[in-house]
C-alpha cells in the first residue's frame, strides 16, 4: 500500500527547523509493508490545509497528518477535515469527560479551582461526526481516525513524543489490520568512510541491475558516503540470500572503508569494537572541541570504554593537562603530527587508557596560514605498538569541519582495531621527527 | 510572490535523513519578499516528479526543485520537466563545451586518457529547448530557468553546496529583478529558557491581536521554548516601531527566560557575554560527555574565552584530574551537589579560568536509583564570588537530555553574566553541606 503525509504547522514553512515527524513515520510504515510516495509540508492556513487534505485523499489510500491540532492553534487540521470530509464537528462526551479528569487532576496540583475547563479546552472536544478519536496518551490533543470513500486518513498532532506516542498506542495496530501481512520495506544503509562519491558511485554502478529492490543510490556527508537500497523484503530464503550477496560484493567492492553495513553512526561501531576487545580509549581534542567525546558518550553504556577525556584548546593547556613539551609546540606549532603525536601519548599516559586519541587542525575560519590551511588536521592514536599519526586535508565550514575531523578520528581507531585482529593487513605509520 | 519547493530524491522519502535544502531556499526567498506557501517532497520517479511539478505549476507563479538531476540520477527532473512544459531535451553546444573542458581538466590529473567524455556526461548535455542554463560553480550538474505560462520554473540539484552555489551565483539576481524591490519577510525569533510552552502561551496570548504580522507562534524543544513571529516588513520606521514594541513587552512578559531576541543559539549569547566581560570559563562534564565544550567551540574566535575542558566520566577521572576527594564521591555520589561544586572547583583552579562550569547527572538508560532517576543533574559554577549550584529534573530520551542538561548549565553561566551587571536582581545559592 502506498501513503502520503502531510505536515502541517508555521513552524516548518519558515525555514528555521528542519520537519522530522516524517522520519518516524515513514520507517514506521515501511516496517508495516506501507511506503510513503510523497509528503507536502504546509503552514497553519485552513484553506490552504484543506486542499492539500482534498488532493491526497484524491490520490491516496491512505493518508497521515501531523499538526495544527490542540489548544494554541485552533484546531485548524480538525476544521480543514470536517471540511473536506463534510461533517459537522460535534461535541465529543466521553473525550470531553476525559479532559475535564485530566484538567481537574492538574488543576489539584497547582492549587487553581478544580473543574473549571477553559473554553480552548472545550473546543478540542469538539469532533467531526464519524470520526475515531485516537486517545494521547502524553498530551490533551487527541489523533483521529476517518474513513473517507475508499480511502482512510489519520490525523496526529504535530509535537513529536505525542504523535509517537499516539501511533504506537493505537495507529500502529489500526494499520496493521488494514494491510494484513505485507512484506516489511526494508531499508538497507551501507556507510562508508573514506572514498568520494564517485568512486563509491563506480562501484555500485553493475549492482543497480542485479539489486532486486528499488532505490539504490548514494548520499554524502560528513559521515562519508552512504549506499542505501530499498526493497519490500518478501518473506523468504531466496529474497535474504540475494541481500546477503549483495552486501558481501559491496564488501568486496569498497574494502576496509565500509564501516556498518546496518546503518550505524561511526561512535557505535568503535564502540562496539572497544567494547568487545576490553578495551579503554581516552581523548585528547584540540580542533574537534569536545565532539568525539560527545559522540562516545552519546551511546548507553559507553563508560565501559570511555572514562575521560580532555580539551585542550590553548597550548598552555596542552601542557598543563598533557605534559606537550612547549619546546615542540614552539618548534613544530600546535598543528603538527608531533603536538598530535605527543598529545595522544600524554592522554594515555594520564589516563591508563590502552588507547589514546587526539586531534590538532585548523577548524577556521581563522587560524590560517599559507602552510597550514584551514581544514587541516593532524590526528593520533597512541597504542601499545606505538604511535600512529595521520594528516588530512578537508573541505567546508567550521561545523561540518569538526564533524569530519572528528569522524576520521574515530575511523582512524575503527581501522587499528580492524586491523589487530587480522595480522596480514598491512599498516600505516608515519615516521616521527622530533 | 509566493513560491512552491519541490525537493526531489529517494534518500528523502526512505525516512533516513531529515530534507533541509528548503531550510537554506525559504530564508533566501523571505530576503527577497518572497514565501514558500508549501513545499513537497517526492522520490527519484519521473511519473511523479511530473505529475507533481504540472500540479505546482498550475497554483503558483515561482517553482524552484531541487535534486534528481546529474550524472548519477539519470536526471529524472530534466526529462519530467521537458514532459511537463512540452519541449523537447536538445543537446546544448556551449554547455556540452563546457563540461568537455572540466573532463579533460580532471582526467589530465587522474592520468586517465583526456577529452573522453563518458556518455552519462553528455546526457546531462541535453536541455529542455527553451530553458536556460544556470552555471553550476561547483559540480557539473547545470541548473535550469524556464518561463512556463505566466509562472516561472527553477531546476537546481540536490547537493546542498551545488544547490546553494547556483542559487547565490544566479538564482538571486534573477529572482531580485522579477519582484523588484519587495519588502522582505522578517522570522523574529525570541528565544527562553526556563519556562513551559503553557508559561511562554500564556504570555503571548494577548499580543496575537497587536502583532501587525502573521505566524506568531511557539515551538519547544530540548532548547526551550522559542516565540516566532514573521511578518513583510514594510519599509519605514512605523513597522520598525512596532517591532520593538513587541520585543519590548515580550521582555517584559517573560523577563530573564528570553536569551535571545535574535533566534541566537544559547552558546553564542554566553561566548558574547564572555568576551565582553573579559572572562575565561572552563568545564568540567560528566554527563554532557563533552557536549558543552562542543557547542562553544563551535563558535570562530570561541578560543578567546575558552582554553580547555575535561571530560570526567569515572569517579577515578574526577579524583585525578580535578581534585575531587575520593571520599566526598563515596559519602554523597557523583551525582550529587557536593561533587557538581566540587568539580566546578577543580577544573576553576586547575585551569586559572575565572569561570568553572560541571555537570553531573543521569542521562540513561542505565545508571539511575529510587533516589537519582534518569534526567537528574547537578551543575556548579565556581566563580570569585563562590560557587553556586542548581539542580533539575528533566524528562526525554539519552541524547535530548544531553542537550537539555548542556543547554541548563550554559543558561546558568548566562543568568550569572547578566545579574554580574545587574546588582539589583536576586542572587541563588544552594548551601552546601561537606
Amino acid at each position: 500500500m502506498k501513503a502520503e503525509l502531510v505536515l502541517i504547522g508555521s513552524e516548518l514553512v519558515l525555514g528555521r527547523v528542519p520537519e522530522t515527524n516524517s522520519l518516524f513515520l515513514t520507517r514506521e510504515l515501511a516496517a508495516l509493508g506501507i511506503s510513503v510516495g510523497r509528503r507536502t509540508v504546509v503552514g497553519d492556513d485552513e484553506g490552504e490545509i484543506a486542499a492539500v487534505l482534498k488532493e491526497a485523499l484524491g490520490r491516496s489510500p491512505l493518508v497521515i497528518t501531523t499538526g495544527g491540532l490542540g489548544a494554541t492553534v485552533d484546531d485548524l487540521t480538525k476544521r480543514a477535515v470536517a471540511r473536506v470530509t463534510r461533517q459537522r464537528l460535534v461535541l465529543h462526551r466521553p473525550f470531553l469527560e476525559k479532559l475535564r479528569q485530566r484538567f481537574a487532576g492538574r488543576s489539584g496540583r497547582t492549587g487553581r479551582r478544580p473543574g473549571r475547563l477553559p473554553r480552548r479546552y472545550i473546543e478540542q472536544a469538539m469532533i467531526p461526526s464519524r470520526a475515531q478519536v485516537l486517545e494521547n496518551p502524553i498530551g490533551s490533543a487527541p489523533g483521529l481516525s476517518l474513513g473517507f470513500g475508499k480511502g482512510h486518513l489519520i490525523v496526529l498532532p504535530g509535537v513529536p513524543r505525542e504523535m509517537r506516542g499516539i501511533f504506537s498506542a493505537s495507529v500502529r495496530d489500526l494499520l496493521k489490520a488494514r494491510v494484513g501481512a505485507a512484506p516489511p520495506l526494508v531499508l538497507q544503509v551501507i556507510r562508508t568512510f573514506g572514498l568520494t562519491e564517485a568512486q563509491v558511485n563506480e562501484a555500485i554502478r553493475g549492482l543497480a541491475k542485479t539489486w532486486p529492490g528499488k532505490h539504490l543510490g548514494t548520499t554524502v556527508g560528513p559521515d562519508g558516503v552512504d549506499v542505501y537500497a530499498a526493497v519490500p523484503l518478501k518473506a523468504g530464503a531466496a529474497a535474504e540470500r540475494r541481500l546477503r550477496n549483495f552486501k558481501k560484493i559491496l564488501r568486496k567492492k569498497l574494502g576496509e572503508a565500509v564501516y556498518s553495513e546496518a546503518g550505524q553512526d561511526m561512535e557505535e561501531v568503535v564502540g562496539q569494537a572497544l567494547r568487545a576487545g576490553g578495551l579503554r580509549l581516552a581523548v585528547a581534542e584540540s580542533c574537534t572541541g569536545g565532539l568525539i567525546a560527545h559522540r562516545l558518550t552519546n551511546l548507553p553504556g559507553s563508560s565501559d570504554y570511555f572514562d575521560r577525556g580532555v580539551i585542550c584548546y590553548s597550548n598552555q593547556s596542552k601542557a598543563d593537562l598533557l605534559g606537550v613539551p612547549k619546546d615542540l609546540l614552539l618548534q613544530f606549532g600546535a598543528v603538527s603530527v608531533q603536538a598530535a603525536a605527543a598529545m595522544a601519548e600524554g592522554v594515555r599516559k594520564i589516563s591508563g587508557a590502552h588507547l589514546g586519541l587526539s586531534t590538532t587542525g585548523i577548524a577556521g575560519p581563522a587560524g590560517a596560514t599559507p602552510q597550514k590551511p584551514v581544514g587541516l588536521v593532524h590526528m593520533a592514536l597512541a597504542t601499545d605498538r606505538g604511535t600512529f599519526c595521520q594528516e588530512h586535508r578537508f573541505s567546508g565550514e567550521r561545523a561540518e569541519l569538526k564533524h569530519r575531523f572528528s569522524q576520521a578520528a574515530l575511523d582512524m581507531v575503527r581501522r587499528h582495531l580492524i586491523r589487530k585482529k587480522d595480522a596480514a593487513s598491512q599498516f600505516y605509520r608515519h615516521s616521527l621527527p622530533r
